[in-house]
């Protein structure tokens, strides 16, 4: 049997960061540089918590998100030896759920809509590893947890940490091989 | 811990029979009786693929869903208990994920959004009671299944069987002191 991998979209496949910042200097126009918001957390890094709150929710905001940069042919390659869902905490926002699973049929035609979910918590969730930029996803996760780099996690080190998608493929072999017994 | 209940959606706290009933007939002129579809499969009971495909990506078709009776009253009540999270497989439909988000805040307002998860195949949810209509979902669920019954579901007999809301609070109590040791 495959092993399943729990892939996040918002800052794992989804390049949320240049994104926000975009539309944030759009709403309020504060320019925020990549280099002065590593290490904080969205709510410092985007202090305009009412600016925030209208460009989640605002039409085409996901709809529109650039891919994470070799995402598509990683993951594509990586259905062959494992199963892959999707698991993004959509919940949230409700009018996120469309346009997420519109945004995944356009750049990820090859995923079924069965291995796709949206959800709130993720503690439910059972996978063999979970690729994830927050640690309240990845802290409870029952699988493998990988910690994907973004602006609020690079202070982090408690999880086994992934750089960029050319890295996922060596990295899942190896862990693979390592916890075989586990497994 | 609480122990923690998957309940479906569609079939188990709505109401779906009844409404797509009198939906197909609006569609077909067709006039279905429940007792003649008991043990029939979807595409036995609802032989127009078309009509059936054109009446769930109608708008308003999931939004207008009656609730199966008592499973608000209940679900309520078993929160005090348990940790309920409304497991719906919505991804095949995504016109409906956000009517599905907005019936349930009609109608269980009390449900937090991070315990909603729309998903595709429920086979990585991992609780410690799945309650739902389809074996395709209970054969291969992680904790214990128990099967609404619906009229697809009539002959088959490999799950522990509820008939009515009102019959899941002793059965889980029942359930929970017999497999204590189990969980």
């Amino acid at each position: 049997m495959k092993k399943s991998i729990a892939i996040d979209m918002d800052g794992v496949i989804a390049d949320i960061e240049p994104h926000l910042i975009e539309w944030y200097q759009k709403e309020t126009g504060i320019i925020t540089a990549k280099e002065t918001i590593r290490g904080l957390n969205e709510h410092e890094a985007f202090s305009n918590k009412g600016a925030i709150l209208k460009i989640l929710n605002s039409p085409s905001f996901f709809r529109t998100v650039p891919v994470m940069d070799k995402a598509v042919e990683t993951v594509k390659a990586l259905m062959e030896e494992y199963e892959i869902f999707i698991v993004s905490a959509a919940m949230e926002f409700p009018l996120s759920l469309f346009e997420k699973k519109e945004w995944l049929s356009e750049h990820f035609p090859f995923i079924s809509w069965k291995n796709i979910i949206f959800c709130g918590d993720k503690s439910i969730i059972d996978t063999d590893f979970m690729i994830d930029d927050y640690c309240k996803n990845l802290d409870f996760c029952k699988g493998k947890p990988l910690m994907f780099t973004a602006y609020h996690n690079v202070h982090l080190n408690h999880h086994q940490r992934i750089d960029h998608w050319n890295e996922v493929p060596e990295l899942l072999k190896q862990l693979s091989s390592k916890h075989e017994t586990a497994f």
